[in-house]
């Protein structure tokens, strides 16, 4: 039987606010009939869409807040300010234990400034990181940083390939999941020394809860080779935004191949079957959701102009999360990691 | 009337040597009939194979070399034994004026380390860099570095986006191009240093021969936003893999979509006329050809494994680069630039 779980929601985040946020709820509650809601936000905005889905009501609390962090505020300012805000009160809300995981589609640099001081970091590690699930011809991986931090020490390196195994051992149910580190493939420079040394550290470390992968190239990740792919935050958040754009181009290539001439259309009104399925495939919405692992409790960013569907899968991520006892895992595995680190270093 | 452009070729160079790059000169000669080739390598594999085409064996001369830079070698074994391979006296014969252009499909690294011992960065520059034709859906832009170094200080991406300009202006006929600078978009981190200084300068300095978009994330290049995309070398490395990696997968997901049922199939047959224009659009083959940026003289990449079609793009942007005069130009463009530049960062 499915334990029961409550997400803290951020019900003003994002471009439209209750809009999507309450019927994205309504959406994730059909698919975990045991979730619970804390809704944080407008209540004059929030109680007429909850009204509307009587099952949603009935496993709902609204928690009125009067302020909002808007998107173009900085990050200093939401923690300045922001703590009363619905998306301040929503984090709050998973340090007390009143929920087990916050979703939000608002301001990303401010839910991870406030997760960051609300929940703060796992002890042993430095930085926490922001996930990415990434579709795959197999099926799916992870990728990590995608824009948390620029720049990664050799340890931070692998405290990322750490924190991502377990985030794939609890969302994909693989004991030891296979980790790589993108790396560049022109012979003469070999990637970056931090890399290097990262690389060196995961190869020798016995007995760690992955499979090390060792280096692999931008065009591997698509491809399914492993199910962790370790980066540094700015070459991370730019592969994830250049595949997604790469995606959109091909998309608006095939619409225009299959509308130039009659016969085209005629075939693509024939294989509509297929382009659903290959529309399927590659709706952004499915893997809706950023992760900030690494911080003692789960936030979970949507994207901010996402519909109802993809924040609904946000949820969906955030109960998996919560389901899969991710965070005391993470503080173990990397303490583990950790002292067999010391150990190799030392020699 | 065309001028008459020499191009020298690493013949050997490659996965398949001879039998990729001859056919490739071929296909070239037929686009560019004033053409001639100085092609480089084992004359006992060359000579049956350009026997076979009159019309190239007419433009082209064979000089014998017996040794080779072998795709795994180092590029300081290269540096230090190859000056006497196909490659380094193909690149020799740049430096000594008898070729405009150099075509090797042969080790990145090698390549890379030999043009810039022999062929020299043009004096105000400290650093060649790697450049990218993407295609986009409006036409084509450039981007770089996708690989010649790992990092760049603000001057050099300064110096890359001057020198991504004049590639733009040889290629596309653009006097002034638009320049973006490849930046992630996570509100609280904004950038690396070096990226915002870059940013400032590439806005206050006046007169430039470019026009500076700002900054630009990576779901953007393909869409076709500016010209010239500049990026340090590790990012703009994954950027460019992930992209190509992106367009196979989504190939992939296309042809399993099309094949699932009896309607889809006779639907991709009615509709092939488009299908052949996307993937056509798709070739990776009309876009191969890394150019070495920033050296006294042009030096091209192909792709290792592209067949005879792929090649002859490569042989074709030589051409192009060659006919515009470009490495004339981009050394006047730094010059003018650092001097503009001093007198900001005097103020």
């Amino acid at each position: 039987m499915p334990s029961s779980r409550t997400i803290a929601l951020d019900a003003m985040g994002g471009d439209h606010g209750p809009d999507v946020v309450i019927p994205g709820a309504g959406i994730s509650l059909v698919r975990h009939p045991s979730l619970s809601f804390l809704l944080f936000g407008d209540e004059a905005r929030i109680a007429p869409l909850l009204a509307a889905d009587p099952n949603l009501a009935a496993r709902s609390k609204i928690i009125h807040t009067d302020t909002v962090v808007a998107m173009s505020d900085k990050p200093s300012q939401a923690v300045r300010r922001g703590r009363a805000s619905s998306m301040g009160r929503a984090i709050e809300a998973v340090q007390r234990g009143e929920a087990d995981v916050i979703v939000s589609a608002g301001n990303t640099g401010a839910l991870m400034a406030m997760s960051k001081l609300i929940l703060r970091p796992v002890s042993s590690i430095e930085r926490p990181a922001i996930a990415a699930i990434w579709p795959t011809v197999k099926s799916e991986c992870i990728v990590l940083d995608v824009g948390a931090n620029i720049g990664a020490t050799a340890p931070q390196l692998c405290d990322y390939a750490l924190m991502g195994a377990a985030m794939a051992r609890a969302l994909f149910h693989i004991e030891r999941p296979t980790v790589g580190l993108l790396n560049v493939g022109v012979e003469e420079i070999k990637g970056v020394e931090e890399v290097r040394q990262a690389h060196a550290w995961l190869k020798e470390t016995a007995d760690l809860p992955i499979r090390y992968h060792g280096f692999m190239e931008g065009d591997q990740i698509g491809h399914g080779v492993v199910d962790v792919v370790v980066v540094e935050g700015f070459a991370g958040n730019i592969a994830l935004k250049t595949a997604e754009g790469t995606a959109r181009q091909i998309g608006q290539y095939l619409r225009a191949a299959m509308s130039r001439s009659l016969l085209s259309r005629m075939g693509a009104f024939l294989a509509q079957g297929g382009f659903r399925v290959l529309k399927e495939k590659m709706d952004p919405r499915r893997a809706n959701g950023g992760t900030f692992l690494g911080l003692n409790g789960i936030a979970i960013k949507s994207h901010g102009g996402t519909d109802a569907v993809g924040f609904a899968s946000a949820i969906d991520l955030g109960y998996d999360m919560a389901e899969s006892g991710l965070v005391a895992r993470l503080g173990a595995d990397l303490e583990a990691f950790h002292g067999k680190l010391s150990a190799v270093t030392e020699k």
